[in-house]
């Protein structure tokens, strides 16, 4: 293009790059590199990703909410205007029937719980700021921690959760440095990956622990409605006299992953800030009359009950297939709900290392070191029971069992 | 609540407060505050804001998009995925109709086109940098613009858009000081407010402008599609040979505004850097599939015809309303499409200040200086002919009328 300055002889032909208009931040990207392995040589069963089971999906249901939200009030769920206050109130129907006492300026609907985890380094985190995940946790989080600058401190998981003395022990540490990390990014219900749950006794040390530290408590409770027997551990938010929990939940689980309708509960300090935070506005009118619409009159409830018993089941066929098909030093530990079952491997197996195997098996899954930033967990993988149906679970089990029988061969 | 430290007498009864916990950014929140002529002493006929007419919302249509969505793939528009790729491929298909050469990893399909207006100063504006936006201009875009720190400079808009020549001579003042600003946000194509657009030599000015100087050209194409006589007049986009030109559009005003559903099309390192600061991810499945559905087979074209009668119509009927109820000396361009007419006022009147006895006498508009950032516009207001009923546009307008002579007397 030709182009031209009038009367400014200091200007010669632009070499003008786009690039140098960016941000710092901007200017880092790196583009994501997606696996090599696009090209399989048969039809991998993937236990990797905790995808929703299609064979679920309310389809009809979906439908008539639609028919429903878009004829009773086409203004309200089709023009400009907030979400939908019906979902807000079903929300907290929700907390208060499970003691948490929200009101409705405690309460933000989001486009899945993955924004609220977004937007939590625009609140929190300045670069250098120290932030406590568990380990392992749901790495999606970690990777938003992680570009805004984070400092990371891992806490480790045990069969009962987060490991709180651990937990308080590095806090001393940290206070004493005179560090006071942001918030601690804990999932205690069916936690992902591990499967497992925190006891009462935990959360409460738990709470205590933020109050006297000034620390956030984030508690994402993505699978706590998918409980397959006993009754319901409270959850942190319930527990938390003083304002030190946020809480993090989603209809992707209860509903569907597509919609992305999630929601956060905390002090209304926080929810207002994430709230400035959003680049999109609030969450659509359309989708949040959908699901208020969908929820309506108990069928968010009635769902939800099909969808333990599903998952409950699969998870049972799962386990089953486990004892039946993998080696007996492979162990783990009994989910109480969820969507995973966290296998602990033998010292003679890399979970790096027999992925490539386990491909040629034809089955996939995701090895242990991609819930950890610090290079832990090649001696465990996470399966996911919550998307192949029961019978390809069963193969997919019998798939692997076959790969670390050839694995330990070759060795 | 009762705390305790073990082992560090140093700790005394905390007084933490969450807020300590913040970025600077986040305890910079200022709550919004609301106008407080909340109860009005009759039934205001608003012609302030943009919303769309509820009249031609396709409501059974799009529960019929809904169910075929759901039905024919429930996987890829219900569980986690990409934006649907079929909505990728329309977008692409309406540009390269309008002699953009669009290839898909150039479109990024968002939760409608504020949300990348609010993404732009994560990728453009580190505090204290250099924006150019058009004045009068859409505030809800200035608005994050100035919350990220933004320099903004207004240059003028007159019957044919934004003042290339103004905005030359200040490109070349800036550059003469060394500034360089990171983007130039404009709507040339049926104005927001002001209803003008730009003909097609200040357009191709305008790209060299932006080719010469190395400014980024933000083309917010909100209301092109809503065009009453004429033939269009070439996008930015279409004329920008060498990748300036970020043009965001949506469905808002051609389909709902309550779907949240828009797009950016651009060069890709701009278009890549736009997700990368995206909290919430790609926008949703659900909402892109039952878009695409919607729009397929001609649908979304047919649509837009028959809004493009409707508001034709209505904006004649509140053009022969403004010549038949309002004093002579109040002067418009008249809008080759969109949604707004902008009204000049005679020097006797302050559209602030004429602001309450319009709404004594029943009718609300949008002031002038709502439109500016520095201050300028009390000598024009906003009406907006998109929303109400045609019956209701002519009876605002005859109160408008009443409350100038009212203004006019009081004077």
């Amino acid at each position: 293009m030709q182009t031209w300055i009038e009367s400014n002889e200091k200007m010669t032909t632009p070499t003008h790059q786009i690039e140098d208009l960016f941000t710092p931040a901007a200017r880092a990207y790196v583009a994501p590199v997606w696996g090599a392995a696009q090209e399989q040589p048969r039809p991998l069963i993937s236990l990797a990703y905790g995808l929703a089971d299609p064979a679920l999906f309310p389809q009809e249901e979906i439908v008539a909410a639609t028919a429903a939200a878009t004829a009773d009030d086409p203004d309200a769920a089709l023009n400009y205007g907030p979400p939908a206050p019906r979902l807000v109130e079903q929300i907290i129907a929700r907390l208060q029937a499970q003691d948490v006492p929200a009101r409705p300026e405690q309460v933000m609907v989001s486009y899945g719980s993955g924004q609220i985890i977004g937007l939590l380094p625009d609140v929190f985190v300045t670069p250098g700021d120290t932030v406590i995940v568990e380990g392992p946790t749901f790495m999606g989080a970690i990777r938003k921690f992680a570009r805004a600058g984070a400092h990371i401190v891992t806490i480790p998981v045990d069969a009962h959760g987060l490991d709180v003395a651990a937990l308080e022990a590095t806090l001393l540490d940290m206070h004493a440095r005179n560090v006071r990390p942001r918030f601690i990014y804990t999932i205690p219900t069916f936690h992902n990956p591990s499967g497992v749950t925190m006891p009462l006794e935990r959360r409460r040390k738990l709470i205590e622990l933020a109050y006297t530290y000034g620390v956030l408590l984030v508690e994402d409770d993505a699978y706590g409605d998918l409980r397959f027997d006993g009754t319901p551990t409270p959850s942190l938010a319930a527990l938390d006299p003083d304002g030190w929990v946020l809480r993090l939940s989603t209809y992707s689980k209860i509903l569907a992953p597509g919609m992305r309708v999630g929601w956060a509960y905390g002090p209304q300090p926080v929810i207002d800030r994430l709230a400035m935070f959003r680049s999109e506005g609030p969450s659509g009118p359309f989708l949040t009359h959908v699901v208020a619409y969908f929820s309506a009159e108990g069928r968010l409830e009635a769902h939800i009950g099909e969808l333990t018993a599903l998952y409950r089941e699969k998870c049972a066929r799962m386990m089953a297939a486990i004892e039946r098909e993998l080696p007996s030093d492979v162990s783990f530990v009994r989910p109480a709900g969820g969507f995973f079952i966290w296998l602990r491997l033998p010292a003679d197996i890399s979970a790096t290392g027999l992925l490539p195997v386990a491909e040629e098996h034809g089955v996939t899954y995701l090895p242990g070191t991609a819930c950890f930033v610090d290079g832990q967990g090649d001696d465990a993988i996470r399966l996911s029971f919550s998307y192949q149906p029961a019978a390809i679970l069963a193969d997919g089990i019998k798939r692997l069992g076959a790969a670390m029988r050839a694995y330990r061969e070759r060795a």
